[in-house]
This record gives structure tokens, C-alpha cells and sequence, in this order.
């Protein structure tokens, strides 16, 4: 839900930032057996994310927290990217936005943000967003829209400090 | 392969502990989808692993370490066995050996200690066994097999430090 | 002020358990010049809080978080108790509780946790405390008193939870 | 030792970075009570600290592990230079060496990572120095010379990579 509204929030305000909304959910989990050409073919969804991956700009993950950590699902996706001779991920800025409980998922984006050194993921530091999703005032309704507007304000915060930390690493040449 | 090891070793010399080897890589990925009777009702797959987790003692975590942390495969599993409102690790002792390259893992078992919080899981502190799979001297053979004899000592002293740990934490008037 | 209030609730109504409270703002900065006899002695105010923490039966830890960790001060504590051929703190119980912003001190309180894997703590899993401290209702009065009755007996329930773990670590022939 | 052997390189080799070490043994405890002029006004060793951060382009830190963690004095320092109303150490390039047992220092490092992110530091990702400090070979002499030809190499490539990103984090127009 949080990535449908920086998608409407990037289309309304933020010129120059599109989301590519990748879903993760269908992946099969990482297994050896599934990967060819020593080391380098991978099944057609898996490909298709590599792909997707390999020519963003920057990256945007939004993650709830299951048992103080990311979920199994974002950690395959960002294991099954980083395969082989070619870590799709490698040397591009990146932002974190996560619900949960007490922290609102403030312990998931920790663990993100160590496994993100080996993939060599630029985070940047400020804004955080963690929304207590639980908490009042309610921040999502009975659809799961996001409706509180000091979150979608604190998103929007996030977007626009990604694209500036994603163009400051860009060649100075480009 | 350490969890084979692990499985000699009781038998051969440390009465009363004795593993039973749960096999996670064929669960399927945790999906709210797959759960039924308002949060109670698992797939076939899953409830086989909660029943052995349940039925457990104490635990034995052998995991590699993928990008600085957990495999999928092993959060999908912490994460399936808590849900619901029977977490089955709750309030057992466990131990961790990990197998990684420079930390020989050790950043994994860091985020899974993290992640036992929440479970309710008591690790032993010491020893603490990670092995570094790739430096010299050889840890395994081209079959996998553990041949260094002082992993094999120190993952003796993990299963007894684990024994003692579990026996201690058994209620006084057992 | 933490340790106040659970001083005060250990009197009224946890029979058993009673708290030393440590100051630990006058120790000397961590310094190997200061250590004497081939790494067994200490200055003065070190030795004294060694004897304290040697003595104690198990650990309540309040904290509150400096830039996303503990503060220096009790780093500084754990290290000189820690020191030498004793390690002061070796397996005993503990407790944290912490207080902070937005995590109410929760990233303070997994650094030291991961630092009690070395200093052989077991440190009880549920309930956590982190107190966020400047979120409403208030949580302290002006003068710095716990005035926030829900934070009150979530303390004291910290307090049950430490001493039932401390009663469970105590050999079963005690 | 380290920082030695950086500020050599740095005149012998690297080209536009020179190494200013500054000595934090003797700084006070953080103490709110050393604070002055409404949270702005610091003891001299402490403005003598923030003016030389304040200044500088990068940082390079060099930090023991002790207890799974950074040294009180290490986050003595850090606090220090980031109170008040402007923090000193903010948006700026930055890279770790560690020296320790296990890991090398490695926990430390990601302690400091996690530190790094409220005080707004860009760390590099790649590459990492854990210096195993008492695996073979043996990496210092007896004054505590750095003599691993190895560690030497890796360091140079540290401050290569540390300089690359703070030139890349510089403003466009520079």
C-alpha cells in the first residue's frame, strides 16, 4: 500500500521519479538446483526481476517486519538479485519505508541495512519513515489506503531524499 | 552437513540429546493466502514442521549466511512455526552454528539472535561456532563431509553447552 | 530515574529481589594505563563496582540511547567489569530498560544485547520496556518522576519476569 | 597503529588526501553537566574535537572491538561532536578499519554503522577491513608496526575508495 501511494505521490509531485512497482510474491525461493549455466541462468521470474533490478536508477523497499527481521519473501528477492557474477543491485541509492507493531518496523530496516553493505546499497540516512501501523491515530483504513496525511507527507520526504541522494551519485560528467 | 555431524555426535557420545533433522527447503513461502481458520488453519507442509518444532526441546540453528544474514529459506521457516497464537519456539533453549565465508557466518547468527527475541528463544552464549568454509585448512571434502577435527571438537562442546542450557531452563521439580 | 521506580516496586510488592543501584558517571574512562598486576588490578571506583556487579545475582540495565545506541558511560562499565581474568558479569539473568525516542531506546537495547553475548548474559526476552519518552500521555513529571501508571507496571513486570529467569538459571540442587 | 600506516599512504601514494588523527583519549565523559550556554558550550578538549570534525571532508575510523562492540571511548567521542544544535559530524563520506579476534572487529563495525545513520555518515560499502589480529600471519611486530603486506594493501584501497566517495558526494557544481 505504501508503494501505491509513492507511486500517485511520484506522478503528482515528484518530477524525474517513477516507481516501477516489482512484485515479489510469485518468486520461487532460492534453491541451487534452480540455477544453470554454471551459475548464471535463472527461472524466466527470476529473470524478469534481475532485469527490472539491473536498470533501476534507484530503489525504494517497503517491508513489515515479521519476528524483528525483513520478511522471507524480501529476503529472496534480494538474494536471488544479488547471484552470480552480476549483484544486480550493486552502487545505487536506496530508501526504506516499514510498518509494524512498537518500532514500526524499525528492527526490519536495520537488518536490511546490513545485508545492503554486501550489496553494496547507498541507504540514505534521513528521513526514516516507520509507521507504527497499529498505533492511533489510524493510519490506514478498512481497504488498507494509507490515510494519514503526516505518513504521506514523511513519504513523500523520503522520495524527494532519495532522487537527491540517487542524482549526488550519479558521474558528475553525466 | 554440520546437522549430519551433529547427528553422529549425539549418538556417539552425549546421552539424552538427540537431533531430529527438520528438512525446511520445501515449504512454501509464507502467504497470509495459505492460512485458514482465522489465522489457525496451516498447509499440510507447514503443520508438520510446527508439530516437530512444538515437540523439540531446545533447537539447533545450522545456517549459512547469505548477504550478511539469514537465507530466506530459514526465515520462512522461523516465521511460519510462530505464527498464529501458538508461537512453537516459544521459551526453549538454542544454539546456532553457522558456516559463511569471512565471519564464517557470524553475521547471520546475530540477526537470528535478534529474530529469537521475538520468538522467545534462549541462545547459549558460548561456545560460539562459525566456521570460516572457505579459509585454510580445508573444513570440508568434495562431498560436503566435515574432515576438521577441531569444527568437529568445538561443535561437540555447542551440542553440550545446548544440553546443559535446555536442562537448566526445565522446571526445579521435573 | 527508572531504577528509582523499580527500587520502590521491589520494596512494596517483588519479594526477593532488591535493587544495588550503580552510579556508574565517575568511573575513569576505559584505559589500559590504568590497569596494574599483569591485567588483574584496577582503580579504586573499578574495583568496587566489580565487587558490586561479582555480587549481584542478576542485572537491570536502564539505559537511555545516545545516536542509536547505549551511551559511552555504559560501555564504559560493562568493559571494566568485563576485564581481565574475571569477567564480572558472566552468566547471570538480565533485564533492559530503556528510554528514548521513537524506539523508545529499542536500538540501544540490541546493542547490548549483541554485547551480551560476550559477556555471557542471558538476558529475559518478554516483556520488553521502551519507553518512549517524549510521546504522550508524559511519561515524567518536571522533576523527572515516572508519572506514566501504564510504564509503571510494565516495569514491574520487567522486574517478575528478571527474577523468574534468575530463579531458573540457579542450579536445580540450590 | 593503523591510522599511522593511513596517514604514510596518504603521502606516499594517495594524492589529495591527507590524514588528520585526532586523539580522543582525553576527552571527558558525555555529561550534561560539562554542557553550557543552553546545550551549545563544551569543555575545550570537546569544541577543540567538534571544530576538527566540523572540518573535515571524510572520515577514516580505526576501531578495537571490545565486547562485540565499538570502545566507550569511540562513542564518547561520537557523542560528543554530534550534540547540540548542529551536528558535526553530518553528510559526510566515511570508512571503518577494525582490529580485533573472531571477526576482526567486525561487530564493531556494524555497531558503528548503525551510529552512522543518526549522524547522517555515508559509509563505503566496499571494501571491508577486519583485521584478525592474532590469526596468523602475524599482522603486527612487537612495537606494533603494521607488517602483513596483505593489510597494507587492502587499507590503501580503504582510502582509495573512501576518497572516490566523497569526491562523488560533492556537489555537481564543485
Amino acid at each position: 500500500m505504501m508503494i501505491d501511494v509513492a507511486e500517485e505521490l511520484c506522478e503528482e509531485c515528484i518530477p524525474g521519479l517513477r516507481i516501477d512497482h516489482v512484485d515479489i510474491s510469485g518468486l520461487p525461493m532460492v534453491n541451487p538446483d534452480l540455477v544453470t549455466d554454471g551459475g548464471e541462468g535463472f527461472p524466466p521470474a527470476v529473470e524478469a526481476l534481475r532485469d527490472r533490478v539491473h536498470a533501476a536508477d534507484c530503489f525504494l523497499f517497503a517491508s513489515p517486519e515479521y519476528n524483528y527481521s525483513v520478511t522471507a519473501s524480501l529476503k529472496n528477492a534480494l538474494d536471488w538479485a544479488s547471484m552470480g557474477e552480476h549483484n544486480c543491485w550493486a552502487d545505487r541509492a536506496a530508501a526504506i519505508v516499514c510498518a509494524g507493531g512498537d518500532f514500526g518496523g524499525g528492527r526490519a530496516s536495520f537488518h536490511l541495512r546490513q545485508i545492503g553493505v554486501f550489496l553494496d546499497l547507498h541507504f540514505i540516512n534521513k528521513p526514516e519513515l516507520h509507521v507504527r501501523a497499529f498505533a492511533d491515530p489510524p493510519k490506514f483504513d478498512e481497504e488498507g489506503n494509507l490515510i494519514d496525511v503526516e505518513t504521506r507527507e514523511r513519504l513523500k520526504k523520503v522520495l524527494l531524499s532519495l532522487q537527491a541522494f540517487a542524482l549526488r551519485l550519479q558521474p558528475k560528467d553525466d
